[in-house]
């Protein structure tokens, strides 16, 4: 009996290599095999929508689905086996990511339309930046990441603003257009603002009435101008983080005590008093 | 007598802090349904223009629309009411879009399209600003805001220049592709060239005759490049303005006078003439 | 005759200065009058356009338009008569600006399609730069025009790149969806791959196979991906040198030579030797 | 037979001067021309697909094509003999270019279809790049090449990330919106989501249902907002590159061992211990 279960502790140390593991060769394989699935699956489902295809190939698609499917479910069983705390793989983003990936085949069974939910399978493709954790990528990444949330109170408020600015030129539009040029109701008018204060501009809806179309060069012109200021925004922070980061690099160590954060001109340890040495 | 003016006082200063204020839990609340009602109020107007909803909930429509004006109506009086003031809330910018939020309903008991200018309550929305001001978010906005002061000359010149090209452009297309392929006069060529060069491209007028092609292309290409001017004149602003702020969180202080803006390398006080302590 | 030759001079003198000057009242009120007329001449010629309005008013439109080219001729004479140099005028920049501006009128008399030339007046509206010589402004602007010129090389290297694959691009579409989807020809698919890949998209061709819409697909991402490249250099020339201003404010004067163009950090004057002040 | 061979390798010589230099005016004049013959190439496989063009001018378009096919074949074989190391040209991207160039012109005497790929000698206007080399032109150009590069890593994971959210939007699409509206599968969704979130917005496919133009509106302002981010990576990447060049020339040379790379504010050389001359 305590041999049966050193045999499964030493099954489950193995499958913990392979599966959360990307240093062995059998985790490197296993984690490209997962993702090549993942991709297929995804395929297979879009596929699917595709009129001609589905009626020549449905069955072939279909049996390849449940196969991916099973290996998708033995995967998230094995993942909750072989980790020491289940509950906190299973409660974690990727978690539940990897659930919802494999219940809405299931549910098909019973519901013909859940099976479509199957696309929530392209967020288990998130795992890439799992798999690809180089300090090089994932540095950069996270550099990325910090920029954009040191943004987020700006660009919150630049949004807001650019909210309020469509919901009051799309009344003017609607208002000044009317129910001829397809502006049938101030959030359709609305809608045509957002599309061409983004510079999208779908054609679909047009102002036909010189006034209407005048409007619509102010908005074309100021969406032309004000995408300077996300971007403004992003850049500083961008550039804030990366001078940040060239300084460290360049920062004085003081010799006696240790300490780092010294400003680029100090002669002397602010925490210690020792002098330092002016190219540490 | 003079216990009634008290009490009215008493009720004035309660109502100033609700009103006014935004620390006490009865003055953040009052701000809270206050913006959702302004919300509701702009949604109701928008939903009244959507056919098939009107018809069927029109009383509906029109009684909310009443009893929120009336809500408006009692708050503007209570905000003159309770201010030393009243004077300068009531000319503020904030006292002006209040006033024009409830008038168009009452104008709309005589004349009947004034009743869509209650769209103008979105403009209220812009008090989401005054009710945040929590001082991060409202310096952010600050420097923001003065980033765009500042670039402000460069953009207008930019701006210019960019117009008297759509003037020249636009009528140059109307003598090449001619009134077949919808340039029927040169405003609409001139709308045309906006549309163009600020990429939205409706497609509601696009050239047909190779020349009138060959010009587009230039003119697209002009204007996925000059974009680069109004970013790189915004984005330079706001590092600039970044920069700044980092080097005066730096600034050395003067342990003897108390004097600030010492240059970074300074080592005397600039005004007393006493030693800066260098890491200060 | 000598006194007349002086009264002559005398009203040279002024001429001059209300026409090229813009420090007395005079001066200014003539280049706001020049620059309305300049307007309203090239409003009239787009309204001329517009087919409702010219059957109405043509007569009136045409008898506007002599009127202010007889301004415009007297303008030019004038500014010939009263210059010193007048051949320096006549083949400056906004001297055949002004010749151009009044020519197409006259030789409408004898050429009837020649009439529309007359837009080229809109050139006329750059004067609007000259009259506005306060130096912030036009300090922004040179800085802005110098940032353009440093960043050239680069554009331009960009430009050809990006030339070269829509040339290829557009071919490779031609082959893939064919006559059918409107690529009729290779040089209308380059006009399309420009189209797409500023973002600009008008929809009048637009691809229908499957591989086309793949093709289409990465060409948008690599539009919206490569518009970094000219906001980029564009910014970062803007960037520096807003930085370089910033530094040059900031210069150590030497007090013993005079020289200026210290490093930040520099003691002793680099041409005479003596210490240098560290806060001048 | 000596003076033979040495006849030849003087033959080879000036050919090798000719065709590789650039420096003597006939390698100039090469160069020209053969730039010119490659724009020409070009510009006839362009005009061959314009149908009225063709038929006018089938035959003349031909000999011309042949004519500058027999001139590029000639070209290659002298590049092969004149060089030294033949191999190491012909297996270079610009000897593979040269060949595809003028492949399918020979092919096409078998099969038909090959004949457009006759367009892949656009390619050899990458030779531009190689003529221009003017050490100012090719240096920015190289540091623009360097600035790509070193941003590379940031922006995969940024496209990485956005074809996931395609993905996931396209889906969403193909349900809200249905068939009716041209959301015919997932795949045309997906193309559809790059169309509007790059900005592009052709029209071809718009919304139709309220909910499809709710999220069509989010996707625009997603777009709209995220253009800063690759914007904002090579922007501070240039920025960057710009400022280290900066520094560069301004670095400090060691008078006794000639050591460069001191930090600005270095007092000694860091490799010899002598002093360093403050504004060398």
């Amino acid at each position: 009996m305590r041999e049966a279960k050193s045999r499964y502790e030493i099954f489950r140390q193995k499958t913990h290599i392979i599966i959360y593991g990307t240093n062995t060769v059998a985790g490197r394989l296993f984690d490209l095999i997962l993702l090549g699935l993942i991709l297929l699956s995804v395929l297979l489902v879009m596929l699917e929508t595709v009129e001609g295809f589905d009626i020549k190939y449905h069955n072939q698609l279909v049996l390849l689905e449940w196969i991916i499917t099973a290996f998708f479910s033995i995967e998230y069983i094995l993942r909750i086996i072989c980790i020491d705390k289940p509950k906190r793989y299973i409660l974690s983003f990727y978690g539940i990511i990897d659930l919802i990936a494999i219940l809405p085949m299931y549910l098909s069974y019973f519901f013909a339309s859940s099976h479509l939910f199957v696309i929530i399978r392209a967020l288990r493709l998130l795992r890439l930046f799992k798999i690809l954790n180089h300090p090089h990528f994932s540095g950069q990444s996270q550099q990325l990441r910090k920029s954009l949330i040191a943004s987020r109170g700006k660009i919150v408020a630049f949004m807001y603003f650019v909210l309020i600015s469509c919901i009051l030129i799309g009344s003017l539009m609607y208002v000044v257009e009317g129910k001829e040029s397809g502006f049938t109701s101030i959030p359709i008018s609305i809608y045509w603002c957002i599309v061409t204060l983004t510079t999208v501009g779908f054609g679909d809806i047009t102002p036909i009435t010189p006034l209407g179309q005048f409007i619509a060069s102010l908005v074309m012109i100021m969406g032309y101008g004000i995408i300077a200021v996300p971007t403004g925004i992003v850049t500083a922070e961008i550039a804030k983080s990366e001078y940040n980061r060239g300084r460290e690099s360049k920062r004085h160590h003081c010799m006696s005590c240790g300490k780092e954060d010294h400003s680029e001109n100090a002669k002397f340890c602010h925490h210690c008093g020792n002098e330092l040495d002016e190219n540490s």
